[in-house]
């Protein structure tokens, strides 16, 4: 039931080029005295497109108190790229799609004969609301040896459509959900629990802690 | 079966009011040197009610020879507030349940069809015992996209009834299963295996462990 | 199918004594400089027995090259005791029971209907050799609300013999298996990998690391 | 259906020699000012053979702009040695397989009744590839109680055939299946998220990251 056309725009095909690492480029590095930049891009490479998976950790926000709340939920960002010959990709082509923690949940909880389906729109909210559309589909494989992810991405702005199919092994799959399972507190920020589950923090537990007081479910 | 009914006192309703921010207010910050408190509440946002789950860590206490125990075991805290009009929610008419580790595990555990329920009393033991109940119920939606969860709090008290319902997608469940999963062993403080299991430690593990002695099942 | 008879030895009965506190004594903290030590057991109480849950960190070590290797696995230790009145347990009576990395494995995937048992000699290939038998049986309670865990050992140095049941909960039992998963990668030393995973090691990796060689499956 | 057949060349056999320890010999220690290496094989010892499993770090490489990158993805290396007497093995004889990302990912997905089939040409894509061929099957056993490891090695260029087999019991196979999650993001790298999930990079995050800019799914 698979039948999504994968079509190309005249005017995007031009400007293609094809980088002679055969790899998404890196920004520069920026921040002093921060913990180096690291990027841990996990790439599923296939015959006529690779997927590349990569986390994006969450932005947090200091308060007047100095304590922080995360201002922005991590996220775990797709690369979709077609290939441009044997074992060569057209990251000039590559789509992207980028998964919320809710998204990454319905992967890691997907049965084997399960589908899904996400819909993006980049401009929503804004003048150039559905103008440009994305739609993830995961479905399984007719012969049961995995999931197929396709990336379809319409831009009417340049007038552009891409549609990019990696099948995804069971094994390959098992890899996503042990990524996405270990990233998932990180994304939301609760691996800080690493530093207020210290027994050091004993004091401030006791004498400050809001949880002593009456709101703590009347200190149940 | 859902046939729980959904009331509000006149009384407690007219304390209402909403905060311009929409959202929990966060108490000030104390505690010098210590990490920064940092809030990961996770929402679940929906058009009735927002459900909100963040973690609270462990307490420990000293013992006489300088080790720690766990003084009173972490849990996650649950926050439901009913909506006040679009993507606005009442945050003063918000209920809390506080999940013990054995009711995470049963969350963690709860088959897509299955159900749970949990009875609270804060004044459990007290002189106002019985005088407020909290039920919580997780029960699946009719269509099996997920589960429905519900607080119902009783509270005479203040002659206040509340029930708030948050149906929760399979996906948004998956996260919570994951970020429980995390928390569970930071919430009992097993997370100090971290600093037990170095071998930094080899001297102390060798020469002073209390297992090298006769109570290790007879050294087995 | 439970047919194990709980009896009382007379001698071993008149050595109980009750502790005020309720609970496990903990021994005196030594070490200088080392983090402290922390006492994270879980206990599961019920009406007529408590489990306690402990990890035991794994003991190290040093090679003649400064490396280290694991000298013991870790473990997990289980503690019975009887109850001995009303929320009091009569831990001088506890009966102990260290859990080794496959038996916690077996725990982790036992089914919902699945039982197991192991047996224990702790003077195993020493001269009393048989003369004491401890035997952990977990098996479905028959209303399939989780498992029953029993502890019976017979001791014929001192004539003593005692088997304790413990009934735990679906939710009790998803806790340990969080904890048995969390725990199960410290007990065995793959925790180390958080220092060998750096990137700061790239030198190290580039220069030394012994898989550059030929014998890494000939470079593959 | 497991019909391999187990043969051993003569030439390779007079090779053989019994190490007094019994286990694997150590590379030395090389590196200064970095934490010192620490061996966590874990090994399943059988009548007639041992399995150890160990993780390889990931190797990560500098780009010019200071941060860093994957070079060669972490996986987890397999040794099997045949017995050769009661608690004895002959690591001389000893084979590896190193099991990619994906392959570790297949054996955590491993259903109860599901086999799987690794093939791997050590000198694959140079002069003498084809000459060494390692196949690792993993099979449930007939009675049920978990699967066989079977390693076969057929090493053409110096006429050798070797066959080692495993029995790995459920619980043991949980064991694995618990290390493996747990090494996944550490062999790719994912662990990295520790350090850039932290609040105190807030600035960081907020002036530099490159998700805020254009291409961030446009500003999604």
């Amino acid at each position: 039931t698979l039948s999504i056309k994968c079509s190309q725009s005249d005017t995007y095909g031009q400007q293609r080029s094809f980088s002679p690492n055969n790899g998404p480029s890196y920004p520069p590095q920026s921040g002093v005295g921060l913990p180096p930049k690291v990027f841990v891009g996990h790439s599923i490479y296939k015959g006529k497109a690779v997927l590349t998976v990569e986390p994006r950790a969450p932005e947090f926000v200091t308060l007047e108190s100095g304590a922080f709340k995360i201002g922005r939920e991590g996220n775990v960002f797709l690369q979709f790229a077609p290939a441009a010959g044997t074992r060569q990709y057209d990251w000039d082509r590559k789509q992207i799609f980028s998964l919320s923690a809710t998204e990454i949940g319905t992967l890691i909880s997907l049965g084997p004969t399960e589908s899904c389906e996400f819909f993006h729109d980049p401009f929503i909210g804004r003048s150039d609301e559905g103008k440009v559309r994305k739609v993830l589909k995961v479905e399984p494989l007719s012969d049961g040896s995995g999931h197929l992810f396709n990336l379809s991405v319409l831009n009417m702005l340049i007038n552009m459509e891409e549609s990019i199919f990696v099948p995804v092994t069971k094994g390959e799959y098992a890899v996503l959900v042990s990524l996405f399972n270990f990233a998932l507190p990180y994304l939301l920020g609760w691996n800080t629990l690493a530093d207020s589950a210290r027994p050091e923090d004993t004091r401030r537990l006791n004498n400050a802690n809001p949880r002593s007081g009456v709101d703590y479910e009347w200190s149940r």
